[in-house]
């Protein structure tokens, strides 16, 4: 079979492509600068051909140790890794490992602004879920076994993000609410 | 041959090490939140064996669009680019890309944190050398078709990285002070 890098990396494509095109626009516009990290990939065996690039021949996925996106915006860190859930009731921790969490939490304590873009893509619905809300529900899990955040927390303690013509998911307008209120980069940490 | 991934993306083999250490320690130490970013490669063909992971059969190294690296630090965002010359004399352009310029001026607009490390492995001397600097020889290529920056520019202009046993090449020291000495975040950029 032959497939181009994305059908691998991601299950939920269609947030991913609406994430990219919006980098893409931001970017254009000097907005912000944020990048889809490549995957991680293992290299075992490379051919060199002459007169022709380099094949590797081997390799393997790697899992990720950060999130799937970072970059800069009005000097601020930001730090982000995004999913979407095909459930109507809940956001569930599959696929979210807890290496991310140590990253998210190690972004935090730096003072990075760092969040899940979570699509409920049975509402059509994308929220910007605040890292540290998350990290409650997550360590949560310990204790009562909950290995998902319910869709009506989501709802209400997350932000919904709007859709543009240009920025399909437009979080910075949300970043702007939550983490610059005070013009500056201090709120909502 | 089999070599793992170092090998290939990187000619400066030691800097990069020296780096990722340094990196390790300030992790490890709460101090910085820095990854090298993975090699970014196109996946071709994958095979999908049964009981054991998905190997990669064909991929093709691709140009990096940005930067080595790039993370946070006090809640700034850090981007930059290491790289080492065995020349006594200039540190040449060769293997810095156009867009990677344009991204660290993407950078810079953005008020990230963005520079070069350069080692002068001869001399054993590695240097902070901050973006907008660079940007200034790298323009003056048009006019003067020079395709490097002079050994004793580099001196003047840059800012020699101290050597310290855990933080090998420890570039924090020198952020704190070209960057950060209004105790904030907006001088030097
Ligand atoms: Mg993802
Ligand atoms: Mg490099």
């Amino acid at each position: 079979a032959h497939l181009n890098q994305t059908d691998y990396s991601n299950r939920g494509m269609s947030l991913e492509d609406d994430i990219n095109d919006t980098n893409t626009y931001y970017m254009a516009h000097n907005l912000a600068i944020i990048h889809k990290k490549p995957t991680p990939v293992q290299i075992v065996h490379v051919d060199y051909p002459k007169r022709s690039a380099a094949v590797i021949k081997e390799a393997y996925f790697k899992q990720a140790s950060t999130t799937d996106y970072n970059g800069v915006y009005k000097g601020n860190y930001i730090d982000f890794e995004a999913k979407e859930t095909k459930s109507k009731h809940s956001f569930p921790f599959r696929n979210i490992h807890q290496h991310q969490i140590d990253h998210m939490k190690q972004v935090i304590f730096q003072k990075g602004i760092c969040f899940l873009i979570i699509r409920f893509s049975m509402y059509q619905e994308t929220y910007l879920f605040p890292a540290d809300k998350l990290f409650y529900y997550w360590d949560q899990q310990i204790r009562n076994g909950k290995k998902s955040i319910r869709y009506e927390t989501v709802k209400k303690q997350g932000y919904i993000i709007p859709v543009r013509y240009q920025a399909k998911v437009d979080y910075l307008t949300v970043i702007e609410q939550c983490y610059m209120e005070n013009g500056g980069t201090t709120n909502g940490r």
